[in-house]
C-alpha cells in the first residue's frame, strides 16, 4: 500500500468538492485525506487529497481525477520537492497547577495557545507529520481531550512549475 | 444561504470519508470545505465540515448525516464558543530585492517562511478567517503564484461536553 498526494486545481463550481470525493466513494478508492479552498483567483479551487493503493490503483485514481470535467489541473506532489503540511488542533486537560507545564510544551515546537479554559487548553501546530506525531507523542503524559486535525496542504517548491490557467 | 460547521467523529475505517463526502455528493448537499484526521484514539476520526443551505436544508444535512453507520457524534460548532482555525501556503514571487519586503510583512503576522526559492518564497500562516483574509489582501501587492488552504478544522472551547465513546 503506497500513498499518493495528489494536488488538484478545479472550477470553483457549487458541488465540485462532492463531485471529486463522490468519484472515490463510487469507485471504492481511499481517501485518507483531502483539503480544499479557493485560490486567489475565485475561479478556482484548489484541492489537496491523499489517497492509498498499489502503484496500479493510484494511476488509475490520477487518470480519472483528470479525466473529471470540473478538473483543470492535477499535479502529484512528491515529499522531496513539496512543502507538506498539516495543522492540528488539541484540547488538553490541565488543572491551574498543569498549566504551565503544558504551555512550556507547546513553546519548545512553537504551537500557539489558542484557547485557555479553567481545565483545559487548546493547542494549534502546525508542521509536516513527524513534528506533529513528535508533539502529541510529548503531550501523551498528560490527558488528551479532542483532536481535531486537518489533513495535508501542501505545494511544490520553487515558481518553475506554476500553472497558470485561462 | 446560511453555513454550519458540523464536528462528526466517526470509526476510523477504509473509506469513510469517501462515504461522508458521498453522502453529500448524492444528495446535492454544498461541502464548502472537508477537513478530517484520526484521533488520539485510533479507532475514531474527527471529520469537520462546513456546509451551507437554508435552515431547513441544514437540519436535513445534519439529520443524514447523524443517521449514518459510520458516525458516532455529531456536533454544531458555533463560532462564539469554538475555536475555528485554518492553515494557509502561499507561495508569493520574490526576487533577491523583494524577499526581505515578503519577509517583513509575514513577520508581522507572524507568519512562517517555509520554503525560500530563488524567485519565490512560501509562506505558511494559521488563523481565523478575518486574519487569513487580512493577509492575502496585505501582500497584494505582490504576486502570489500559488495557494493552498486546508479549509477549518474547529474544537469547542472548554472541557465541558467532551464525548467519550466506548
Amino acid at each position: 500500500m503506497k500513498h499518493r498526494i495528489l494536488s488538484l486545481l478545479v472550477d470553483n463550481t457549487s458541488g465540485v468538492l462532492s463531485r471529486i470525493a463522490g468519484l472515490f466513494a463510487r469507485r471504492g478508492y481511499n481517501i485518507d485525506s483531502i483539503t480544499a479552498g479557493v485560490t486567489m483567483d475565485p475561479r478556482f479551487t484548489r484541492i489537496t487529497i491523499v489517497t492509498s493503493g498499489d502503484d496500479l490503483v493510484l494511476e488509475q485514481i490520477t487518470r480519472q481525477v483528470e479525466k473529471q470535467e470540473d478538473v483543470r489541473h492535477v499535479k502529484v506532489l512528491d515529499l522531496d520537492d513539496s512543502v507538506i503540511r498539516e495543522m492540528i488542533l488539541v484540547k488538553v486537560k490541565a488543572s491551574e497547577a498543569e498549566r504551565q507545564d503544558v504551555i512550556a510544551l507547546a513553546n519548545v515546537f512553537r504551537a500557539n495557545i489558542v484557547d485557555v479554559g479553567e481545565n483545559s487548553l487548546i493547542i494549534e501546530l502546525t508542521g509536516g507529520q513527524n513534528k506533529l506525531s513528535a508533539f502529541l507523542k510529548l503531550l501523551s503524559g498528560h490527558e488528551i481531550l479532542e483532536l481535531a486535525r486537518t489533513g495535508i496542504a501542501g505545494l511544490r517548491r520553487g515558481a518553475d512549475d506554476v500553472i497558470w490557467l485561462d
